[in-house]
């Protein structure tokens, strides 16, 4: 095992940015989980390791990629985790799958603004047979390390297509019920059953969804609340109409 | 209004443990949308305002309850906001609900560590019509402020019963369906329907429910996942489960 030069440290240090993890192709994940994921996945291209903690993580520095020691400060710098297990690793950013590649079950984030919403939503989409996040460039990055952390490995299982253009991603699908949340929706538990082609709207944490993507709706939907709730978290709204748009493929169709 | 001394700030800033806040009665809420729940629900015991922004807050001061003005800097050490608003409030700690104040509509957390997982599961209880929530102590407090920011404001609406010994107070409950998610457990949406009383446990993000917990029980239920999951975010499982229970409520009794 190499040490890691202040050079190479500096480069990683500059993953925290999309940018940079675009010109350099990189992301970077933390933690014994993630970092099992991404060798499961086979996308490791470099393993981090805590010089004081190699030989905890032995098996990580054994895996056939190649593999540096830092010191336990130069980690702290790299990753973005107050309290870093130890181990991280620098992994291949994927080429963009195009839209035709995100698949038949969609979710839609526009400017979702928090990191742990957009990889909590990455989570529950893998859980609940969407397969593929089509977000504008206003939504957190994905590949961010706390989105990632809040993903719990989905990343690998979940294509990310980002556009600046959400409007016109959603004229080109083509046969997909479109279902935004929405105030003056019809009640969520009463719609008609969707077809196969799914494509569920979120937005932003305060101002929902921007009128342009709203109008691509085909279908507008209202959670039922109780109390004096005005809303609910943009992950959890998610989750909700997610599991329910899953419960509703293992029903018998009643057609 | 007054110009807070140094000595109140002192006694504030103590409010970020849980100790403390049962010592003085009280806790802390931080910006505009916490401070206007908690001036509607009738608590507030003192506003506190950036002494710079006190203009942009003068509905705040003219509330009626006691207002003092204290420094960016005095404000930055009593909230836990990185970005604080320039409004906060101290608020009266409600006398601990009985369990029978609880109400029929009951989430219970065993060990749930993150703050933001506790105010987001407050949250969704409020709008999914659930009453009561009954905690260890092991489970972050739902009156820090990284719990009460998530929380949106259902700190006011929803009753909270902290409790050292979890399984007794579900042995002390009647007539209620207990539901734990297991991994064993039968599939949630082919469950029978549930009674008026309800009781959902949900466990730690990393080690679920502990086995006297999880014994008390009455139906064990698994929510289905796909792909490579192995699970869903604490407050997402959470929510899934509350409002599909929510939905039933809505359903016709086939009885």
């Amino acid at each position: 095992m190499k040490t890691a030069t202040a050079a190479q440290v500096k480069a990683w240090r500059k993953l925290k940015t999309r940018l940079e993890r675009q010109a350099q192709g990189l992301f970077l994940v933390e933690g014994e989980h993630m970092v099992g994921e991404a060798l499961a996945a086979g996308r490791v291209q470099h393993v981090l390791l805590d010089a004081d903690k190699a030989e905890r993580f032995s098996a990580f520095a054994a895996s056939g990629a190649p593999c540096s020691a830092l010191s336990a400060a130069q980690l702290k710098q790299v990753v973005d985790s107050r309290t870093p297990q130890g181990v991280a690793a620098l992994v291949t950013l994927p080429p963009p799958p195009t839209l035709e590649q995100l698949g038949h079950r969609l979710v839609v984030l526009d400017g979702v603004q928090d990191p742990g919403n957009v990889g909590t939503i990455l989570r529950t989409m893998d859980a609940a047979g969407f397969s593929g996040l089509l977000t504008d460039t206003r939504t957190a990055d994905a590949f961010s390390q706390k989105a990632l952390s809040a993903s719990m490995g989905s990343i690998f299982r979940v294509g990310v297509h980002v556009t600046q253009d959400l409007p016109g991603a959603l004229d080109s699908l083509s046969g997909f019920d479109i279902i935004a949340g929405h105030l003056q929706g019809e009640p969520f538990y009463e719609r008609p059953r969707t077809g196969e082609r799914v494509c569920l709207l979120i937005g932003s944490e305060g101002a929902g969804l921007s009128p342009q993507v709203l109008s691509r709706a085909t279908l507008r939907v209202r959670l039922p609340m109780q109390g004096g709730a005005e809303s609910l978290n943009a992950a959890v709204a998610a989750a909700i109409m997610m599991y329910d748009l899953y419960r509703e493929t293992l029903m018998p169709n009643p057609m």
